[in-house]
Formats: structure tokens, sequence, C-alpha cells
């Protein structure tokens, strides 16, 4: 943390503020310059601590320095993490694709959706039994009649399921049925939901809230990891700006940023991230292109009568085409399909 | 919902869209133009619904026009909503003024908080018994004891008392202690804790979320009261933008905004929405100008020790200063204070 | 300048930013901490120059500390500037209002209007004589000869222009006609015109732009000053956000913001900052509430039938109705309307 | 144009946008609904205008359907535009790469790069001769002697030369000296420069404002093409937000968004779009697989000593490596390198 004083802060303050940092155990360093004096301060607990001095006499801004998590950090663990899900590995040698129905409807949509991304080669089935809705008019899912036909999915095509968990009760049902626990947006920073699935035995898809920043989003993985789940990768869905041709802006900078903070492995949804299923194939190139260590995307037989999200839903047909360019950009950053 | 086509959409095209529309049971209403026809449906259930036409052949874009939300409209209830916490009412003639600490941390430092804006003449306590912290290290507050604090200082200043639950076990606790059950921002769009203050007892104070439109603040106080809590006040207290000179933007177009679409009455946070102590004085009195319902205030005997976003409260002398100003600015809007 | 140095550098790595910050003439004060080393750097010549360590060996990242601009500063210049348009003085006890068309359309639309405005107690006239508009095909303004429309009603009611320069052309003849020189927001970083501004015998109104951070917009104010013209002020018209119940968001912090980082006085354009009619006397009451040097407010006798901007336009029925409610508002604020 | 009624509206509110329409020259087309009334509107000049009804009793809302822009639409001009740049196609079958150092800083500076980028494949040499600074204390170029170097670096090389015109004087020897005029980010909206532009022999590329919509980089171009001059290429950097790893976030679901509005072709910088060296070869290889018709490069030989953007140059190293990759991925959406 630097403590950096107004130009005309006299003597006195600055020596306030070292009082004020040694009170609290802290070690100050004064950095006497020519325009102002700065303070560093050694030993504090961490970055959210630091405004507590920003009020003090004399002082102009305060600048945090060290980054409160821990776990999730690269510092402290080195090499990259891989995250089973079911039988298929996360974060390694294999550029992991997750498809399927934004909502399971019924036994027989997922099912034909199920076949025919398992026939284009996904690796993973997607599709949601518990759906956060932004109107309380809209359909909420089928519950865990939905967790049921997920798993009868798996049972014909092997493909082990990600859903999502929008409240506690639903990470139970969840837990149970499914190979990993998707975490959506919206709930990045539930942090009851976020302790409960650190308690969970299974693996968590933790995704970005459309306005978190890459802090917030490694700390909310902090929070599953501290209650003792390592299982934890990370989704860019998209973040909220000005842009209006996009649902959302999806924001791929951040797969190396992550990679430079934290060992945890980072998947693309182009799906919510666009919105617009013309630009799905796009950003689903762009994200594996990128460095992504997977995508999470929607996949429709009959988006036009989707109960939720057909507009962002890609046909089988395009997935197919999709997977073939997949496969030919996934070498390039050394991964295959 | 307007369905607007390409120019060189032909007939055929048109007379599709025409079909898709019909075959789910709306009207459709063509408007051919010089250059492009553009087709009005009516019947449909709501604009969230709309995107499903985008991706027919020949549509350029699909406009949403009806918005979803019904009970929380100004068209559906036209007289302006006073919402009672205690026996204080928010939405009538009185700007109303809630203050105290952001976290309860003891019986003394609560109490003496609780006198202090008391006696400026504040009109409900304020004070977090439940913190939610983007960090798993920070301080998350007393739980249950801190209600019990907060009950003890209505107890002996009168001040009904406003407080966050951050989840359903919170929420139950809440209800029973304090007055009015304040959701969060971060909480905005948890549904199932929406639904459980929909069935809650006490009015609820529903934080809009940092980067949420209007829509989806309006959509989430619906949830609360298709549940049949009619009590609900909203809360402004900044959106998340690059502006980095506060820690958010306060967003004050969104009073005259709420008041033209809703009957529900409307808070203003300065203390979230600044961040800087600095700015909680000058904004409080903007929010009072613009025409909000009252204001949301963190007041702290002893900031620079204050356990949780000491930055951001304002002593009580600063406070008694900002209550004189609120007096004389109450007025030019046609409220006491 | 601070360097933040990766937990994992070695003493090698810190030497190596050591040299590097001593090859450039500067000083190194290393800061050991119990987790990692950071590195306060003294005697460079600002904080953009600060990137340049960032790639350095072992280093985690560089916060630049001190501030680039000077002759705006507060810390440079304590006391707070007013600057004079015409025989009005911008920045001291008057809540100063400049008011008029968003378009000089014709002598009678402007006399009209001018005339209004002066009898509701306006203390400047503004209206465009060029305007800068988003596609080549809307009204781009009358030019000179709406120059010599203004300065006809100036002569008439007595009020000092302000007008806005789109280019240096316009500048050259807004210098000889007008009071003071309008910079809008799309120009805030046209530093050739900004550099010309600054040796103008007029004052200078310089608006933020739609996304630029106060910083930015000090270093444009920079621009003029360092170039001889003092005499500048500045003016919050709206940021762009994702918040679209208003054309854009009105950042009201940042005249709080302002007056601690500069002398310069800073008006709040609500019109812009709101574009919607019905917001525009909220936030202008808002804005003299916060704190603001005066509003710059669009008026217009018949706005539906405007050339430009009617929507944001007010009648002069409500311009009256909003000078009587900033009377009462002003004095809150220690200034008289 | 969609006006949408109040619901609370009567007949005669109805009647009176007719009106109001009709009094314009416009058609008018009410589409009566359930709950309210829309009134299509047909014959108006466009999205602009729209506004003026938004002020009509009874009227909730105004949606602007036509698009103001014209010659840049591709529904004008259905076939993709290819723009030449001295012997290099931009739109066609070549993915198209431009590189070179932000500023040219000397003679041997920029042989040095441009040699380097030419052995790596590029197609074109960029440089900037005039730099547009945040602070006046700043770097600004070398001016014309900066072009003279690029010249010569030409002349050697053979690579096509891109440079920046930062005003009308600029812009004047750019087309002289260069092959291609460069409009940068903060010039999107200087419409004196950009109908300059128009009015060039050479090519440009215009840079999308850092907060610019789709709509408003699309009549920026558009402003150089009403002027004759139909060589316009578009280029994304990045736009602003909240998002803060990267310097700015690179919005690439532009360039499918593009290719579905425009004829034009559009180049990505992921050196401005990121800020930082070690996230321009990723966000390159994501610009390329997202379908951009090229990319814009910083490269330096020396970039921890470049007078201007060091830390988001690349070294020729990583130039090389990245050209390779490149080469890859160009196949799959059908381009060669």
């Amino acid at each position: 943390m630097l403590v950096v004083m107004r130009q005309d802060a006299g003597e006195e303050e600055v020596r306030g503020v070292i009082r004020a940092v040694e009170a609290r155990g802290y070690k100050a360093h004064p950095i006497p310059g020519a325009q102002r004096t700065a303070i560093g301060i050694t030993g504090n607990k961490g970055a959210l601590e630091a405004p507590v001095f920003e009020s003090l006499p004399g002082v102009l801004e305060v600048i945090p320095v060290t980054h409160a998590y821990k776990l999730v950090s690269r510092e402290v663990k080195a090499e990259s993490s891989e995250v089973a899900v079911g039988n298929v590995r996360i974060g390694g040698g294999t550029l992991v694709v997750a498809a399927g129905p934004c909502a399971v409807e019924t036994h027989e949509q997922t099912l034909t959706i199920a076949r025919a991304v398992k026939a284009a080669g996904a690796h993973l089935l997607r599709g949601g039994a518990f759906k956060p809705r932004t109107s309380p008019y809209s359909f909420q899912g089928l519950g865990e009649e939905g967790l049921k036909i997920l798993a009868a999915a798996r049972e014909e095509t092997g493909l082990p399921v990600v859903t999502e968990a929008v409240d506690e009760r639903a990470l139970d049902l969840v837990e149970e049925y499914a190979d990993a626990i998707q975490i959506g947006a919206r709930n990045m920073q539930n942090f009851s939901l976020l302790k409960r699935a650190g308690k969970a035995k299974k693996p968590v898809i933790l995704k970005r809230g459309i306005s978190a920043t890459l802090e917030e989003l490694l700390m909310s993985a902090e929070y599953i990891l501290s209650e003792g789940n390592y299982a934890v990768v990370l989704c860019e869905r998209g973040v909220r700006t000005f842009s209006d041709f996009s649902r959302n802006t999806l924001d791929l900078a951040v797969v190396p940023a992550v990679k430079g903070l934290s060992h945890l492995p980072i998947l693309v949804d182009p799906s919510h991230g666009t919105g617009r299923r013309d630009k799905v194939a796009p950003l689903s190139r762009a994200a594996a292109a990128v460095g992504a260590d997977g995508l999470l995307v929607e996949v429709h037989h009959d988006p036009n009568r989707a109960l939720s999200d057909g507009p962002q839903s890609i046909t089988p047909d395009m997935f197919e085409a999709l997977m073939g360019e997949l496969r030919q950009i996934a070498p390039v950053i050394g991964r295959t399909l």
C-alpha cells in the first residue's frame, strides 16, 4: 500500500500518517520526493483495508498494492490447474467444448440436442434446469425434473453434465445429479451460495458477473477455494457496456489476464457473450484463438421455438461447422480438440 | 413489438414473418415504407419474448415495445405509493433520512452513533449485521448479535431499523428483528431471495445493482410484489462506469425516471454512491434536490477505525451540518425534513 | 511512481529495475515487504511515462503516483479562480446560468428566446452557430450568420454570449463575435483546437468528453493554460454508460472532485446530460445543490419544432419555474442567483 | 420510427400524434393493441430526427427504426468493398498486417523496425509522425520530418505507409507523403477533419472512438464517403469500460456486426486495444479468428526505450512468432497471409 501526500502536506502530517500506520502494527517507509512525499506500508493485510488512510490530514490518495486473493493466485501455485468434470479434464491440452440447450425443455428436446452435439464432438453437455430470469413471469426451468432429463442424456451419450444452481436448494440437487455446478453471472457475488459451493463434492464453473472486475472474480473464486473445493473453473460471458450491437461485450483479454494472475482454467461463453446467433461462431473462434481452455455454447435444434434464449442458440449444423473450425485453430495454441 | 425488415427483403419474407407471428396467436400489422417494411405485433406477452423473431429470414432487427413489469408500473397504479417503516412513511411529504454505521461493530459504537443521528434529526437507523464482502477474509458482520444491538438502539432512540439480509437465513432473522429488510446491490437479481422477501411481513428496500438497467430494477421489484409484498422502496446507490474519482457513479436521473414509470418510492445512498467522505454531503444535497424520497447515509463517530467502509462514512458533526442543508432544500421540492 | 515486484522476483530482478530507474536519471527507493518488494521512484516526469517499467523482468505492476497536470492544479494555485465572461464572473458567489437555444435558427427565434431567458434571470446567452452533428445530413448550423444573430441578441438584452467553435476556422469567428468560446465534448481531445483556444483572447468553456476521465479533462484544460489562456471553465455534460433512460449519465460527483484537484470553475449542462426535457429541471436543481458554479441550459420557445435537440430543450415557462427553484437552492451552498 | 403511446393515452392524444406526423409530411400508421396503441411513421428522414415526437402528450417513448447512414450501408451496396493502400488490397482474400513503431523517433529506429516487420511478412508499415497526446508536455511526434523518414522506409522496404493526421494541416502533409491517412480515435467525431479526409486522394483508415457506438462509427465514415472518398477502412481499437486489466476493452463482436451492416473493411488494433505487450499476440490471434480484414500492430526493437506506448509494443521476435500463428489461423476464415 502506498500513501501519497499532497504537495502542501507538512512534516507534521507526514508524521501523522506514519503514526497511524504504526498504530496498526504495520511498517511505514517514507519516500521523500521533489514535489511530494509518499509513504510505503508493509505488513498490512491486503488491498481492501487500504482506504482507511485516505482521510488522514494531508493525504492525496492511497494506492493499494498487494492483492487480497491467495489460494487462486499463480504466485502461490505456479503451475496451471486442471479440473476434472467427469472424465473430461479442463485446463490441460484439450480445448473443451460444452454444448447444449439454454434450458432443458423436454426429454426429447434434450436428447435430440445431446446426440447432435455428441456427434459433432462436444465433450460436455450443458443445459439449464434452474433458470434465473429477469422477469417473474418467464419460464424458470423444470427443476429436478430437468436434472433427471440431463442425467438420462448423460446415460445415453456419455457426456458429463454441467448445469446451473441458482440457490442453495438447487445446489443440493445439482450436486447430486450433475458433474459440474455452474454459478451464474448474477450470483457471482452471492457469497452464501459461493460458500455452499465451496463445500460441494463436485467442480464449480464460476461465471464472471456482467460488471465484475478481475479482482472481484478471483475473490469470488477464493470464497470457493477457501471452503476446501479447489476444483474451480472461471468463465467469461461478456460484460455490460454502452456497446449496443451485442447483448454484452465479450472481454477476451480476460483470458491472458487470468492466465497471468491465477492458476485456474477459464472458459468463454460466446452465446451469452454476444446474445446473437450470427456472432456466436466468430467469437467462439476468437475465444479459442485467444487461449481459452474451452467454450460453453448454446445449441438448439429449433431455436425459434426455444423457451429461453433462442436468438443466441446456434443449430446443430452450425455447431458442427464451428467444431470443424475450432479443430483447425486449437493446434495454433498447442491444444487439440 | 416491431419487426423491421431489411430493405432487400422480398414479399415472401414479409409473409414468413407474418405467419410466424400468427402461429404464436398474435396479430401482425404490416407497415410498408418507402425503403423497407416494418411489422407491428400486438397480443404478445412482453419485451423479453421479442428476440424470437430476430433470426427469421429478411429481418433486420426486432424492437421490443411493451414493458414486462406490471404491478410496479405507474400505468397500473397512477398515484404514488407510500411505504411505512415502523412509524415513518417513505414516499409522502417527508424527506426521510436513514443514517447509521456501515456495520454494527459493538453495542457501544451503535448506540453512540444512533443517539447522534437521532439528535441530528434522522428518521431511521441503518446498520449492517450481515455484510456481503468481496473478500472471504474480511469482517462479515456480527449476525444475530448485531440485530440484537440494533433492536436495543431502536428501544432507546425510537428510530425504526433498516438492515440488510444477505441470504434467506439472514432474512428470517432480519424480518424478526428489524423494521425494514434491505436487499443489497449484489443480490438485486438473487431471485430466490427476492421471492422470499415477497413473502415477508416487513417492507423491503431494494438496492439497484451496480450495472442494472431501470427495467431490471423494476422487474426485480416486480418479483417481490408478485409474491404479495407491496411495501417496496427502491434505492439508487451508484453504477459502475469508467469514471474513477468516485467508487461508483451516482445516477441521479434514475429518480425522475422511476417517478415517471413506477409508483414506488426511491431513496438514494450517497455513501456507497460515491465511496468518498468528501463527496457524501454534496451528493446528498443533490439527491434531495433531484426529488428522491429520502437518503441512506453512513455515519460513524470514528470512521478511521471503522471495520467496514470507513472512508465513505461521515462524522456526526458532518451529518448534523448536512441535515441543516437538507432542511433548506426539502421545501424546494415540496417536502419537509 | 511505484514498481511492484512479483512475489517470486529475485534479487537480480530487483537490481535490474533499480538500474533501469537510475539509467533514466531518477532515484529508486526499494521497500522490502514480507511478501514482495516494491520500488518507489522519485524525480520522474509524470504519470504518463510510468508504464515503461512494466515490462521489466519480475515486475508485477507499475502504479503512477504524481499527476502530470500543473497549471490547472489546486496544489499549484490554492485559491479558486474566477473567470469573467463579459461582465459576468463564473466561479465566485453567483450561481451563473447560461440559457438559450441549442442551435441559432433565425433572428426572431433567437431574440424571442434571449428575451425570455433574460426576463427569467439568466446571466448568459448560449446558442450554437456551428453544430457538430453525428450525421453529415443533419442541420450543421448557420455559421457566421448565426454569430451575427447572437451578437444582435446581446446588443438588445445585454447578455454576454457563449457559443461553440467546432474547428479552428470557427474559433477565429467565435473569438471575434462571442464573449466565451465553447469547446464541445467531441473536441475535448482535439489538441490542435485546444492549442488555438489557448492563444485566444476570450475565455474558454471546455466540456468533458463523454468518456473522459477527470485526469484527461484536466490535461485538456492544461493544454489551453499552457498556451497562455488562463480563463478556462470546465463543464460536465454527462458520460456514456449502459444506463438507458437518459441520453447520458450526468456524473455530478465530478463537481466536488474538480473542486478538490483544481482551481478552475465548473459548470453543469443538464440538457445534454440527460437528453430528456422532463429530467432537465430535476438535474439542474441537483447540479446547483452539488456545488456547481453554474448551469448551461437549453431553452426553446417551440421545442417540438427545434432544428436540433428539441427533446432536451425546456420551454421559457419551465425555465422560469426552474430559476425560482434555483434561487432557493443557491443560498444553501453560499451563493446567490 | 415507432411512437408508443402510454396505456392511459386517450383517443385525442393519439390523434394529436397523428396530426403532428402528418404536419411534417409523413405518413402515420396506428397499431391499436390490447394494452396500448403504437403509431408507425413512414416517410421520415431518419433516426436522428425521431425524438421530436417524444414530448407530445400521451407518448411513452419513440423508437427509431431506419438508420441514417446510406453510402456505407450494405443495404445500398451488397458486395464487400476492397480498399487499395499502395499495392496492398484490404478487404479481399488477404489478412493484411500493418506493423511498425507507435511513433517515428529516428531514421535508424524506423528503418530497423521496417526491415524487421518486412522480413516477418508485414504488408504495410505503420508509424506516427503526428502524435495526439493526453498531456501537452509529452512527445508530440517529429511532424514532416517523421513523414520523410517513413517515405524513406517505404523506398527501401517497398511497404506502403499508414500514418495518422491529427488536424487539417497534418492531413495535407500525410496525403502528400503517405499511402493511407489514419484518423485516430480521438478525432472520430472531428467532423471538419472527416470532411477534409473526404476530399483526399488517399484511402482513409478511420478508428472507432473509445466510446463510439457502431452507428456513430458508420456515420463518421459516411461523412468521408459523402465528400467523395469511397476508400475507407474502419478500425476497432478498444472501447473504454470499467474493466481494468487492459487499457481498453477490445470489442471484437464489432467485426461481424460491421460485416452485417456495411460493405467497408475493418481492421483491429490489438496494441491500443489492450495496452499491454503480453496481450497483443493473444488478441491478434482472436482478431484474425473473428474475421477482421487485417491488423494494426505496434512493433519496436527496443520497447523499453520507446518514446511513446512502449509497454504495448511487441518486439520483432514476438512479431515474427505472431505472424507464424496468424498464417495458421487465416485459412480457417478463408484468407491467406
